[in-house]
């Protein structure tokens, strides 16, 4: 184990130049023209399985953008593991608000700064790093690997689903491991046991069929905009608690152990403010920070568009309006029940002035495990090992639908082995990776591996 | 006078071909981009003027746009008409939902469609061939006319006041006429008696220093696009009626006479809303459609911007979010109270949660005149004899905040004489004005520069 850890050690900073070259990729695949760059990503990455050394390196097609897998299985008896991450990244926009261009990545103090430097490149990255180190000095891995890396992440995962259920077999293994969530704090590492689901729409209102002036049709005519804007004001209530009916029937409280674990982590919520450059932080009623962000469901505007928008005043009733709108849910909430009651409530609110067109963008399952799996406690000793102490149980606000996914169709855990920090601005200008976390993260996989080697399963 | 309606009929083509000219120029004033554009389009208007026979054309330089000054004052004894209009165009967005290029002007079906069609190129053009006309034939005009084009009207006019005031003497006139309104109805020709006022603002929130991701986020603070529909919802009632305190203190009441009036008018509130392409009317619950647009004050929301607006979907909570707001006033509302008014009830209703910085952007009084005024009423009998038909008496509920100032500056009326259709589309895409009111708008204007000669003024 310890040449593995010495060669990762020694080639720091060739680690940094390759994943420079990845993160050149703008592999956004929200925006159908970066489509080629998704591609061409996807690739890059197949090329650095192969030169890693995994075998029977591949792009699977699916009807959006190829699954790229690898696996090396020269292991028989030993657990495998299924890891997965993603290779396509979150769209630039605000892009004038980042301090060095998103798609070159640029250090500043033991930074790296970068679309897609945590969410997800750099992580996934450390884990090539940690299977080249094996390869390269021992000419094998203590368990076998089976690596997926997903193209559709960001824009919700439409055609993993289908991908794990046509290759149920291909893909079986022993546990998953994903890193794509962040530690709790800078020099607390953490494992994660619990994450939100998601459920993403948009409502689109027309009032009338062009724009009208202002002064002339003013007073005439619902105005979409204000519509709008009365109807987002009755899903939620003043304490911050969602308005739609039926929504918290499937919620499964936070237990007193939990609230008294989140309680004894370090969490300064003067800090956090701060940070994030808030006036004063507000959530929902009776809840901490902590519990609001991992174990309570929220309703969010994430985008809104009406009218004229430049500067100056135009005297204008637009023609039409609209909102984006999301939840995150937590568990036992089903995207598909809240789809259900928030259509229903959208349609029940909207006003017969205008015309509403309601559009269910995608959903994904909240999910929790239990802190005493082996392969969870297998990751807790790597990382206290990696960063030199123990790690937190923590539960993450954030989504990663394939979780569920994983559970469902081939019904083995997961193991979230995630090196980010909260302030990583994933989805945000300026989004980075400390440079430490990457490197502590590249050991502490490989000594994941190993460790995972000693789990017991039935052959 | 017949030789100069001779006149007008028979260049009928010529001036179709010259109005295209001017309405090809792209004089957006709300567009910094487009500034030489306005500069361009104020020297052809002065060129047009000399072309035409005014004299001491000239453009005077404001802080803004040039006004574009002409005069013919030959005339001794009889009245000074100063007649007011605008060389400046709305905005063009949403450019893909105009049927032909906005500046390129394209007749369809006897109607003009260009950006500033109506709005006011096209009435300004009428009173230059009207006066071309008379000068081509006679070599003289009836009356003295002064003649001022500005290039602020559609963002606020905010150089003008300090115009008229620093030039009092040489703006000297008997009466104001301005043609930048539509007519009651298509084949319904009518004189404007009142016009609302405008008060215009821009309400920006700031949650966070930067977007943040929704799942690692969300819960813990204000998302201030769901803040700002919150606080937009406050500000009218469900049945229309605007909260903001002491908003409705200095409405005056329409008179049961007008309320008469208008219920006479031919209107079908069908129609109306067809060709709108509302599902539905709606307004403030205890009047009529035309009571709500050209005798009660209103509010609307006129552009709306926060997050994610692209395709597919951006899991952020925004960090700012933008409302453009503006209410149409009635007299005797006044723009600079009603501005303290909603920024004391926005500041109120704002949470602590988020950062607020309140624009005022600009502002115009509202306006009413009396039928009996002899100018109002040689305007009426030039409208009848151009359009052989009576004109209705209307008020109308865009602003022309100039006609204030000309009242309050220079102590003399204005009478509004426009020949624009309800369905002009002015400030939306498709602009137009009809060709054949556009032909007898040339001839009633000649008439009305008669019957004006026959006012007794005070010499």
């Amino acid at each position: 184990m310890d040449n593995v850890i010495d060669f990762i050690n020694v080639h720091r900073d060739r680690y940094l130049e390759e994943l420079k070259a990845l993160l050149a990729i703008p592999s956004i695949s929200a925006l159908p023209e970066h489509a080629p760059d998704v591609r061409r990503c996807a690739e890059w990455c197949a090329d650095e399985m192969r030169r890693v050394g995994l075998q029977n390196v591949r792009l699977v097609e699916t009807p959006g953008n190829p699954v790229v897998y690898g696996d090396w299985l020269g292991a028989p008896g030993a657990p495998t593991m299924l890891f997965y991450g993603h290779y396509d990244v979150q769209p630039v926009d605000p892009v004038e608000l980042w301090d060095s261009p998103p798609f070159e990545a640029t250090v500043r103090d033991g930074e790296l700064y970068a679309r897609g430097a945590a969410d997800d490149k750099g992580q996934v990255f450390m884990h090539l790093k940690a299977i080249e180190a094996f390869m390269k000095q021992n000419g094998r891995l203590p368990v076998n690997v089976k690596m997926i890396l997903e193209g559709e992440e960001e824009v919700g995962s439409n055609n993993l689903d289908d991908f794990v259920r046509g290759h149920r077999q291909e893909l079986k293994a022993d546990v998953v491991v994903i890193s794509d969530s962040p530690m709790f704090d800078r020099g607390v590492p953490s494992i994660c046991y619990g994450l939100r689901g998601l459920a993403y729409f948009q409502i689109d209102l027309r009032g009338t069929k062009t724009d009208l002036h202002s002064g002339s049709f003013g007073g005439a005519v619902a105005n979409p905009a204000y519509v709008l804007a009365t109807m987002i004001a009755q899903m939620k209530d003043k304490g911050g608690r969602i308005r739609i009916p039926g929504f918290y029937d499937d919620v499964r409280e936070l237990s007193d152990a939990e609230r008294a674990e989140f309680r004894k982590l370090p969490f300064n919520e003067t800090r956090y403010r701060k940070e994030l450059g808030a006036p004063k932080l507000f959530g929902e009623r009776g809840y901490t920070t902590l519990e609001r962000v991992w174990g309570r469901p929220t309703l969010e505007v994430n985008g809104l568009l009406s009218g004229f928008t430049g500067d100056g005043a135009k005297t204008v009733i637009p023609a039409v309006a609209m909102a984006k709108i999301s939840m995150r849910l937590v568990p036992d909430q089903h995207p598909d029940k809240i789809a259900q009651q928030f259509e229903a409530y959208v349609r029940r609110i909207a006003p017969k002035s205008v015309e509403l067109t309601f559009t269910r963008m995608h959903g994904g399952k909240p999910w929790m495990t239990s802190f005493d799996n082996p392969f969870v406690r297998a990751a807790g000793r790597a990382i206290a090992k990696g960063f030199g102490k123990e790690p937190v149980f923590t539960r993450e606000g954030g989504s990663i639908p394939v979780v569920s996914t994983f559970q469902e169709e081939l019904g083995i855990p997961s193991v979230l082995f995630g090196v980010g920090l909260p302030d990583e601005n994933a989805h945000a200008p300026n989004e980075k990776i400390d440079l430490g976390n990457f490197h502590n993260g590249i050991v502490a996989s490989a000594i994941f591996y190993q460790e995972l080697a000693g789990v017991a399963v039935h052959a």
